[in-house]
């Protein structure tokens, strides 16, 4: 007798070790502690190649030669201009607006204005995975110039989306290891698996919407406290011990001596190390001393030593990009907006792979209400 | 030995069959033709209750007592007025905008201009229930008069959200038939377990992101067609036959002949009937007398008895939902927005069951791409 396995319910709360689907973006090792994008290991992506590069690879599966790498380039740079209207969009933002509210609404306006939209064809889809990477960087840049009442910079026409992203923030071409250390910073959030945006993005994409549909969905999903913001966290501590002038060790030691959490460290699926973690600590020495500003590094040293010789506990990735983010003057609330500036690539690369070989990701609930009750009426 | 059940991964592609989550909101049961709301069947709910009431009922679990449903109604009848800036936003979307675009961002704009977005407690995220319930509605006129190149009608301060809404489109107030006809339209889509949608809404819910991310997340989901848009494509076929004045019976017979499908019949979930396709269905006469138009009434009748006959397969509530809404003049375009009028209440319903006892929905990605590259830098 053939076996109906659709008849055969699993339980599966959050659906916790469920295999939903099968990936060759990305795969992720937490007992190993290893990252691999295509193949890839994390720390020879981050230490080698552009977030330019990584953006090619999850889309196409393969890294670029050099003519389809200057291709793509020149792609980005062409696509960072936002439409007028969009602009007009983004003006009427309430200055205390969540960021991620408005980027979300942002995103999901651009849609309005992209005569492919709704061109559901894998080359439509391709470019709008290269205009949304190239535009999220102008809108976030342009929401933060505006809530500080100035004017919005236009993008420049060349360059990198991370010394782009910088200069468009405040008007300063960044430095050598301001632009590498950023770069990296992308590169290392670009993907990560079926995390509960890209998941979002997936369930969304599979009922054949659009990628402005996913993505705006994939947007508010890393909102999320529990998904994106780990780093503001760990950023809101940084500053509250500059403020206090505490000692970072006292401090540590205090708040473990308090049973109370660091943020920044362990990670729910890294058991060992967060092999992102240690990438981003070895670019801080060279972006402070650029910087001229170090004491979010040596404060991160400090904490990072005490939580692992007191609790045995490794620094995850939030840990650093909070001092690297917080070195480049950027505000904690942006944090999470430069996540998905960064994951865009992850999220779309992760579409394309869905619209190839598409299926409904539909499960079920299992009902635990009352059963036959009458209005009576 | 202790069993690490997330040391069990069990494949389960799109997750058919998997029961990711406990709900009180909704049983479907698919082998008998059933749909309950909170315990209650909706062939009752539909003869007996107003969206509002079935409103109350998914978010609360119970009927609501008298004094309840008109707290619960004048709550909705006040806040059907959307913000001044949103209605500026809706001005700018370009009219031959895809109306599920244009509501995803209406809705995600929305979030910015409500000083309650990030609040996640239950008392604020039931009012934003009702808000999103009463704003909607209201959206989708807007939406409608400006492409048109007509005034936006302001809602009125009274009445049925059926109603009101399809004052607002025409600015006459609808008969009775159309009135109870169209409420119950939205009585019979306002919940369906864990669509496509709805699961959307709970995954980025669950991130603890706000409902507005949630909602943003469930329209753009609902955009897609394999989700919604089915009832448009039984409205393309009554237009077809309308237009070339062809024989309907005829019709549909050479399109069986020629092994053709027939949209608007046989259901995913339903085997032997969709129990809401009947309920419109006798509802379609008295609509149809009031509005003197019975054309389109009278053609999925023909159509749906001549399917029946040949090929045992039954209308679903697809079916007549585009005749109800073709009586009532509503370009079909619009179908898949009024559905999402309507599912609102069942998405916020899901959410608050969500965050009532919340937890992560992230399930893992086999991964089968390659390993060990080299970038060899």
């Amino acid at each position: 007798m053939k076996q109906d396995k659709t008849n055969l319910p699993q339980t599966a709360k959050g659906l916790e070790g469920v295999i939903a689907l099968e990936t060759a973006i990305c795969d992720i090792d937490g007992a190993k502690g290893t990252l691999i994008y295509g193949g890839y290991d994390i720390q020879d992506l981050a230490a080698n190649c552009s977030f330019e590069e990584v953006a090619f690879l999850l889309w196409n599966g393969h890294l670029p030669d050099s003519i389809q790498l200057e291709h793509l380039e020149s792609s980005l740079t062409a696509e960072r201009n936002i439409p007028p209207m969009i602009k007009d969009v983004m003006a009427m933002i309430p200055e205390d607006a969540n960021p991620m509210a408005a980027l979300r609404t942002g995103v999901s306006a651009l849609a309005l204005f992209d005569s492919e939209a709704d061109d559901m064809s894998t080359e439509a889809n391709y470019r709008k995975a290269i205009r949304l990477t190239a535009q999220i960087p102008t809108i976030i840049a342009q929401f933060e110039r505006r809530r500080n009442g100035l004017e919005p910079i236009p993008p420049l026409r060349d360059g990198s989306i991370a010394s782009n992203f910088l200069y468009m923030l405040s008007g300063v071409e960044p430095g050598t290891a301001a632009e590498t250390t950023f770069d990296a910073c992308l590169v290392l959030h670009a993907e990560h698996g079926l995390n509960a945006s890209t998941f979002a993005g997936r369930v969304i994409g599979a009922t054949l919407s659009d990628m402005y549909s996913a993505i705006t969905g994939a947007i508010g999903a890393l909102k999320g406290p529990l998904h994106g913001g780990a780093n503001i966290k760990v950023m809101d501590m940084l500053m509250e011990i500059d403020r206090t002038g505490a000692d970072p060790k006292k401090w540590v030691l205090d708040k473990l001596n308090n049973k109370e959490r660091i943020m920044g460290f362990g990670h729910r699926v890294y058991k060992t190390l967060d092999p992102r973690a240690a990438i981003l600590r070895d670019m801080l020495s060279g972006l402070s001393r650029e910087s001229g500003t170090s004491k979010w590094f040596e404060m991160s040293l400090t904490i990072a030593e005490t939580v692992i010789k007191e609790k045995g506990l490794h620094p995850n990735v939030d840990f650093f990009s909070a001092s690297v983010y917080g070195t480049l003057n950027i505000p904690s609330d942006l944090f999470t907006p430069i996540f998905g500036m960064s994951r865009i690539t992850g999220w779309t690369a992760h579409l394309l792979e869905q619209w190839a070989d598409n299926r409904l990701i539909r499960p079920r609930a299992g009902y635990v209400g009352p059963k036959n009750l009458k209005t009576g009426r």
